[in-house]
């Protein structure tokens, strides 16, 4: 926290651009969850189950009412946090206790906890469900109680919200007309809501501390998201100006037209990040050049067995049909770590993010690895030439790593290339590349790594700002090494969605950008308001910057000149 | 595996150089633990725990016997196991099984399994101990049983011992009049078999894969410990000479005086890693010209409460004592990762080793660092100038964490330095030195990172090789930048051990190396069979080597020549 002359402000780690001013709301305080059980009379107990079954529908219903109303990853959160309400597994929970003679609030309790324990004991994406089912608890026990939803609060009129930390649902579920902008004292840039966030354009700022607390709902407060600062009852009139100047931006933001280039001329790929063909249908309606990311995860996630070479190849078509002329790079199953896979995990790890992660698994079960690039030439299978596919690996940190995924990719008329998210990899380029026709800088697990800080964690989100000098150091070696060997290198991850760090990648000599599509337009804004040698300049610069804050201020400087 | 003209080989993670040769002889196997209990009558329960006594306190005066005959850390471990086979609450834990009516080898794998959980729920360095307390339930079991103990079995003559795992108790009771040889199924190049061996100086090496099962007890092997290759049936003749030389290299290594120099008298600092008094004074007895590193993190590990500023000064001092005309450097409180500090933590964390550990601590508790320092500082009080007290941080990321860990040293007099153990400071170190008098690679983190593969993964040993020329690129930048800024470079960690690496560190400009004492002697021995300029070629080489290995073998042929 911070006084000026006139105005307190908070800062935290800044995560969608744009300015909002209005009052503070909080969210509505979760339930206090009973310690023990009421007795409940054995004639009165399949009752006491319908009273859980009506509450629990009511709760199911209210989310899926709301998913309808919502689009993309927003509409799925809500329905698959809808489908938790109506598990049969937890229900049955439910009853066993209910029938057990505990009231319904206690028995939700205790059925909760143990999918909790199953969950936690799952580890990796399993365990971060496990917020999810506090979540539904919450609701579910508010329902039976009478009380308001836990969570978001309907308002009139427009708000600030602050939160401890949003839950998926709530984030999912964040009405733009009235919520303006959204500041957690939790929370990391790349944690479930920023990325709803980014999707909704929503000014944000996340891990901003335990002192916002302070901040009383009903404050009028200015969030200026592309810094991360919180002004506390500011000038009203200058809050004003600034919010309208942010709209100012937000048309003319929506008003650019592709393909992306410099106000010079020098031409920049923008790509979409995508998961599914949901994502490639939205993503082929924007600006976007094609799909720089495409995770295949998902496909592989929810699968108790390994899906097979045709099932595979279908869905792949499907998303590379929403880009028919148009470069796709699809990304080989990046599992392990956060993305434990049923069929190809694994022990457990003290380190995760250091553990037999990305084509690490592919070196103990090849196979794996070929079937899907078998998959992956069958789905590219009579696209054009103006249509290439590449194919990249992740966690490559050797050249004999590079070399074996490049020599099964050749084998199959597929181009290859590897995300340079270890830092070895990046160091190494010049015995990397010669393998090679491209690489994809991961700038998320690259910050991690290079800082030695996990990405999640919201105590050292000071440390894995994507602004980190020694990180962009490490992207101008890969582009000079690129130049050197005639390796495209493009860059993935959350720096390439950040305007002004798009400018400075690009300046670095990046050839593609590659970002959730909703941040593709903001982008190509900004790169059109400069010229290459003004890039150039800004990423001289954030290299010789001594830190992240300054690195961001002076580029801003440079490019803004605010 | 690999199958030549006429021997068959075996190839694992080099850990201790130098070549055995002797038939092979297998750790004895575990005893089948019962999975039921046998009910005693009443009126037995007594006997039945008198029993267990004898056979507990057979098994710990056996393990205190060999403690009397081992010295330094071996003979540490074995007085801590055998303290944990006399340990009263492990004890009074039988005691009520048995009184429950159990027999007492029920007992003891039930009281053994409650103390597992305790331990594994405590994480950390208690959870590792989980090793020894099945060691000890296993050898009390053996014993009740009236079989042959676990582990090592005794021989005439001599053998290559191995196993899967060493537990600590059997690595530290090697005999190593019999034992001429090490190797593992598991374990990594920092693990505690490694770290024993190298105490040891056995031939040894770990990670050898599930395949080394194939070799029979009895087969006649060399182990050929610097390159980690096990040779099967090898041609007896080649192998006794091969053995000989060795053995020869091992008397000139004896004969060795310091100060360590290139054959061309281009001088390298040889220092000790030490972790308490008792280390600092065996590194007395040696060639080292001081501590490299002090790892202070012993005097707090045990504790539940913070030490005094004087109790901590008390214990310093007694270390400083040891050198009383020489170079110490001390390295502040390493907490958080696997070195958990009761009084200082901290929430579990999904990525330990990428978590708040280090110098991040103290930016959450400063008046813990600055203690330590006073400490430090009042520990030093009276040393002359022929003895120097340098102190640097653990997990120094960004110049802003080097400037602040700086004014806090040089407020109390003291000379700031840096690890050099996040890939970010290396990267970084044109801004990072500029506050600093020195900086000290950690190279076991700095590969951990460098590499994103946990250094404790025998799945991953082939990336944390610190050979891998990544590494040795951020070493190289490192010393550039030292050169430039006029800021001295050492290496402390493992890489300093190896002697040919050294020479490697030395080529690419370090100041200094510090290692466990035993490897000095060695180190220097090397060194002075070579020039700088053949050490800088050296340099050379293993930088522009496409990976680890072919790094390692280029330099062995350059300044070896085999």
């Amino acid at each position: 926290m911070t006084s000026g002359t006139d105005t307190t402000t908070f800062t935290g780690t800044a995560v969608v651009a744009g300015t909002a001013y209005a009052p503070v709301v909080w969210v509505r305080p979760r339930p206090e969850l009973p310690g023990s059980a009421r007795t409940v009379a054995e004639d009165e107990r399949d009752a006491e189950f319908e009273r859980f079954v009506t509450a629990a529908d009511t709760v199911a219903d209210r989310l899926t009412a709301r998913s309808a109303e919502a689009s993309g990853p927003a509409a799925e959160v809500l329905q698959a946090t809808a489908g938790m309400v109506r598990d049969r597994g937890w229900r049955k929970a439910v009853r066993k206790n209910v029938r057990g003679g505990a009231d319904a609030e206690y028995s939700v309790v205790q059925a909760t906890s143990k999918f909790i324990n199953m969950f936690t004991a799952a580890g990796g994406l399993m365990a971060e469900r496990t917020t999810d089912l506090k979540d539904i608890r919450d609701r579910v026990i508010a329902e039976l109680r009478g009380e308001e939803e836990p969570g978001l609060p309907s308002i009139d009129g427009e708000a600030i919200l602050f939160a401890d930390d949003l839950s998926p649902a709530d984030t999912a579920a964040l009405d733009i007309d009235h919520y303006k902008g959204l500041v957690t004292e939790l929370g990391g840039p790349t944690s479930h809501t920023a990325i709803i966030a980014r999707q909704l354009n929503l000014p944000c700022i996340v891990a901003a501390g335990r002192e916002i607390s302070e901040i009383t709902a009903g404050t009028r407060v200015m969030v200026e998201g592309s810094q991360g600062v919180v002004y506390v009852e500011p000038d009203e009139e200058d809050a004003r100006r600034q919010v309208r100047e942010s709209q100012e931006r937000a048309v003319k933001i929506a008003e650019w037209r592709g393909p992306a280039q410099t106000s010079d001329g020098h031409r920049v790929q923008l790509l979409a990040n995508v998961q599914d063909s949901n994502a490639a249908r939205l993503a082929s309606e924007t600006q976007a050049e094609g799909i720089g990311l495409y995770r295949t995860e998902m496909s592989f996630l929810s699968a108790t067995e390994e899906p097979s070479v045709d099932d595979q190849a279908a869905l792949y078509k499907k998303v590379f049909d929403a880009f028919p002329h148009s470069k796709v790079v699809v990304r080989t199953l990046d599992a392990g770590s956060d993305k434990p896979i049923a069929f190809a995990n694994m022990d457990e790890e003290e380190n995760p993010a250091l553990g037999v992660r990305g084509l690490r698994i592919a070196r103990q079960n090849q196979s794996l690895l070929t079937r899907q690039l078998d998959a992956i030439a069958k789905a590219a299978e009579g696209r054009g030439e103006d249509a290439p596919t590449w194919v990249m690996a992740p966690m490559v940190a050797t050249a004999r790593e590079a070399e074996w995924f490049s020599t099964l990719c050749r084998e199959r008329g597929l181009t290859p290339g590897a995300m340079i998210e270890v830092p070895a990899a990046a160091l190494m380029a010049d015995k990397i590349m010669p393998h090679l026709d491209f690489v994809s800088v991961g700038t998320n697990d690259l910050t991690q790594y290079t800082m030695a800080a996990d990405r999640l964690s919201s105590q050292l989100a000071y440390l894995t700002d994507p602004w980190q000098p020694a990180v962009l150091r490490l992207i101008q070696h890969t582009c000079s090494v690129g130049r050197d060997t005639n390796t495209a290198v493009g860059v993935c991850g959350e720096a390439a969605a950040d305007p002004l760090l798009a400018c400075v990648l690009t300046g670095l000599g990046v050839n593609s950008l590659s970002a959730a599509s909703t941040a593709i337009a903001a982008v190509g804004t900004r790169l059109s308001e400069s010229t290459f040698k003004q890039c150039q300049e800004a990423a001289e610069a954030a290299l010789d910057a001594v830190g992240a804050v300054v690195a961001r201020e002076s580029v801003r400087k440079m490019l803004v000149g605010e």
